[in-house]
């Protein structure tokens, strides 16, 4: 009985949801077509050429945000379902959402939406940003706070990600600043709004045990796989993909060796951290992002890669224990070590690499940069022809700026709109367990002996 | 020794095997060629280009078949290791088999039986039902009998998939009459026939553990990733493939959320349950099949995914335990929620978009449908030329009901045969249990403590 | 206290990676760069498309090597967290070791080191040699002594795959030889010299668990799933490849159904082992990879994939407790039956199939082979040419013996060479364990009742 959620507010997030379907399918039903077929193209061949191209880059992301994403989070011993499914759920949410913002915004010709396979992928980025952001508070939201959060936080990308891209002509083929860097500070200014500046000892069921550890670091590792998709699905295809795709292998394995360095320098015994490989050997993909395209030196991507995942181990080591100290700051997944200073690295590098490239040989190396993320390709391009590569810089700067600052004052926001009591906030006791929220027997209920029993044995064989 | 199989009847399952392998490679030396190199393409890259468009689909329906199916079958939490196993053989056996059926009815051409990938794949498309079939009585047949099973239904499958198909002309580009529906029925005939009319009270090995349902849960996730290749593959190239993937993207995307709002309903407390996340998520794709590359509009796709994942739920809530209670039907895993209801809810949808296609623009609007599931394609595209889509309409009703009809019969019939007593039907007590098959240390024999030890200390400070 | 690594020796892992990460960011800054884009080929597209062809084979290849291989090692019940890192940590060095050499010795025109993708697919292919040959020592060997291992084997393997292909013009598109014999000969040297001759009673922690073991066979299955791409990656588009993709296809299907048949016959009660479902299903991978694009019938595959499975399950059965027995050869992962039976099966095979095809057809059917793994394909094509069937499959004998000798030398020195006191090899008693090199809770410390309740109280009612 002290397991189940209040009779007031159980009812609230299928209400929400119903609500929103409802929604969705008028939205759908009066607005939304998918492209004429073969009236523009008119070689079939090339459509599907064109599908081809970009379907295997779909496949691999959502693997990553469904099964990787959701894995990783698999961490809190007793809320791996809820981790996955509230992951799941927030993933549908954003996209859907996210597709009727841009349906409104962008596409709204003539009284109809299109709808592509490119439109549903940017949605989905949409929604990786929401992804991202509830890791901060990771086990102590109900699924109607997350919701509220996604709500929130998709109109806010959409705004953020147009002034960055299409206004200032920010190059981010891979999403470093609108992505990385806005969702982090995104959900620590939930995180703070939402749990105030009280300090809490640490939750009994907050220790990953060896079996979680090992559900998150597959996650880790499928992430790791699929990331260069991520990365370079939206370049333009030829030589910039291609750079983008190695650019990002080499920086993600400069950060899997560099991360077991730093780890085991850190700890007094040499002994690898777990946090620490999960989440060090995914920063060079988090940094490479916004030069991944660029015609930077293959060394750059191994410097990146090794220095954000340096940056990653140091901020679990000692930036996270600090922010929790003097500001009450809880980042439940350390999202600031894995997303923001990684990508704020990733954005200096992307300012660096355009003035060196300028000086090397007048900028005849950009010519392959595509910033075709945000549809500004033209725009952002023509602009830096005209205002040269100091002034592109300094946009990446304003560009990380802006990023920041919005995300930080939406999250704030919407940690405050999620302490309206009717959200159903789980008590403290009740936090990082499945059974709140799924008809999942209680793990500390009826305590028998152990099922797995040669462990059990074998534990006693140790003892003796 | 109670855990073990009569030995008069543990030497049945390599006889029946070896037998069979030696068979197969009989067949393939005497009949089994690939396809003439070149000779009728005379540009290696078209044969390039061919291979690339259907390759990596293949693969993700290997990835479905082989983890997802076998993961999302793991929930039983002592016949993981069985669930897997018999699934991955299963899959080979079927597979093969449909190969031999195929290559003597289809294509006995001088007395050669070409192979490609396309011909792996319907005969893959074979064994998926079943795959299907077969978790009606997961946990409770022998492998033997799994294998009477796949026997039986593959050339009855196949016998159906021409009726509906090459001769009714019924569109069903993703299978969803032709392999869930059928499949469904034939799962539920053995079982009626293989159990008959005994109400036994729940196993106590029966009941998912919070780390099955974890395992289970990723399977889900596994198989509406890739969900997307299964239906489109063989559509045409082109328009006809790109709305197939977006109608089942958006299909599966209302699913997953409705399936939540449905499920959180129905339950006084408001909890969720896993098992109808874990098959409700996936309805919309079984759904969508019949009309996937049809020109249906983008919110007939939310609907129809919306409106299986309610029927799933609910039959999870009612119509499973009244079956059970009214006709003594066992239904393990819940075949008749998942592809059963949403299959004849697919069916109809598509009856009722082809006549209204045929109201809104006279048809027009089907110049992309491309029938090719079946290699039917100009046969029933022809016909539908010629008698119109009330016509149409009735033979996907048609299709319906022979695809219903036969499966029911034939699998009562193949029940009947499973309780041959040679076929070693484990007894009542040792079901669900790995280790009555395999070679694994007896999880209940040597109880000591646990070793998850922080997990045992967690839940004893809870208690206290 | 006991379960520290002793001070003087715990900086050399990191000392020894941070020493290797900065001589890799020198090389890179002064010898590599990307191939020049768009100056040798005029067309983006053709980049575009080459890249498209290249890319989902790579995806496939890396989810295979830290995904599928990384959770087929977790069968160790304790050690499943160090084996998916070590064989994380080990793929990026290697692939980045390879990577230099490869530069030094290939490359290097002009002071210029040229990558992409194509340089990096076969660095790893270089790495998974290590990968497979540190199972021969899986749980008994400290971080440094794998690297260690590393850093000997890709040395030798690049010189022995350069013997082999390019000098010998060896036929092995799928790295039969080249890559399984070798690794495995090479592993169990290593173990050889490193554990000597000394005889060791079972580990407790040796043993695994139903869980762990479910872990591994699934990783089994994507390897399984994936298989086909390693084996055609390097093929030549068109033809070729397709038909290497039919042949692996068929050998691992036959290999999963042969293992069944040959593991259950082995056993007195019919119970199949784990073990060799783990590892004989994969066995028809290895064997084929030697004639994968020859113009062999199916049934040649089929029956290959057959033979390899018995051949392993009849190694794991008696070849690996006899050669622990008589030679005091420890092989944890069984390398020698999954690697090193099927990789000589499979190149008798394709000395074989040379000699059958020149009787056959006079050589017309190998107009299709086309040995372009290790850059050979005019070289030992024209050899071919000119030097007769006969002489090709004394060569195909040649490379075996090639591969074998070097590399069992080679690896005896290498175990040699760790058994360097300053390696710190972990002493018996805390092998096969995460908590040595993980700050993992240790699961014997604090015992306590076991989590999950529901299988403790299941197995209590199952007793009674």
């Amino acid at each position: 009985a002290g397991m189940a959620v209040s009779p007031s507010t159980h009812r609230l997030l299928p209400l929400f949801l119903g609500l929103f379907q409802g929604a969705l399918l008028l939205f759908f039903a009066l607005f939304v077509t998918y492209d004429k077929p073969s009236a523009q193209t008119e070689d079939a061949n090339l459509v599907a050429n064109q599908l081809y191209g970009i379907f295997p880059f779909f496949q691999d992301i959502q693997v990553m945000l469904v099964v990787g994403l959701g894995l990783l989070l698999t961490f809190l011993p007793r809320y791996g379902f809820s981790a996955l499914t509230h992951n799941f759920l927030l993933l549908n949410f954003s996209t859907q959402w996210a597709l009727v913002l841009q349906g409104l915004l962008h596409h709204f010709h003539h009284g109809q939406v299109h709808l592509d396979l490119h439109n549903l992928l940017t949605a989905e980025f949409a929604a990786v940003t929401v992804l991202i952001s509830v890791g901060a508070v990771l086990g102590r939201t109900s699924p109607c706070q997350l919701l509220v959060v996604a709500t929130c936080e998709v109109p806010v990308y959409l705004a953020s990600e147009w002034a960055i891209i299409t206004r200032l002509g920010v190059l981010d083929v891979g999403g470093t600043i609108t992505i990385h860097v806005f969702s982090c500070y995104f959900g620590l200014g939930v995180s703070k709004a939402l749990f105030g500046a009280a300090q809490r000892p640490v939750h009994p069921k907050e220790t990953p045990t060896p079996r979680s550890d090992l559900l998150s670091l597959m996650g880790t590792l499928i992430l790791w796989v699929f990331w260069p998709s991520f990365v370079a699905v939206l370049c333009q295809s030829g030589d910039a993909q291609h750079r983008a795709f190695l650019n990002t292998l080499l920086a993600m394995s400069a950060s899997a060796v560099t991360t077991m360095v730093a780890s085991s320098l850190l700890e007094s015994d040499g002994k690898l951290s777990p946090g620490h490989l999960q989440n060090g050997s995914l920063a060079g993909g988090v940094a490479i992002g916004a030069v991944a395209d660029m015609a930077v030196p293959p060394v750059a991507a191994l410097a990146l890669g090794s220095l954000s995942a340096v940056a990653c181990v140091l901020g679990f080591r000692f930036l996270t224990p600090l922010l929790a100290r003097k500001l009450a700051l809880r980042d439940q997944c350390g999202i600031h070590n894995l997303h923001g200073l990684p990508g704020i690295l990733g954005a200096a590098a992307s300012a660096v690499a355009i003035l060196v490239a300028s000086e090397d040989t007048s900028g005849s190396h950009f010519s392959q940069v595509s910033p075709t993320r945000g549809n500004a390709s033209e725009a952002s391009w023509g602009q830096w022809g005209d205002h040269g590569a100091g002034q592109q810089a300094l946009c990446q700067a304003a560009g990380l700026a802006v990023a920041i600052g919005t995300s930080l004052l939406a999250g704030l926001l919407t940690g405050a709109a999620l302490r309206l009591p009717c959200l159903a906030r789980p008590p403290e006791r009740l936090c990082f367990d499945d059974s709140l929220y799924f008809k999942i027997q209680d793990q500390a209920e009826n305590l028998g002996p152990g099922d797995t029993a040669e462990e059990g044995a074998l534990a006693l064989k140790e003892r003796v």
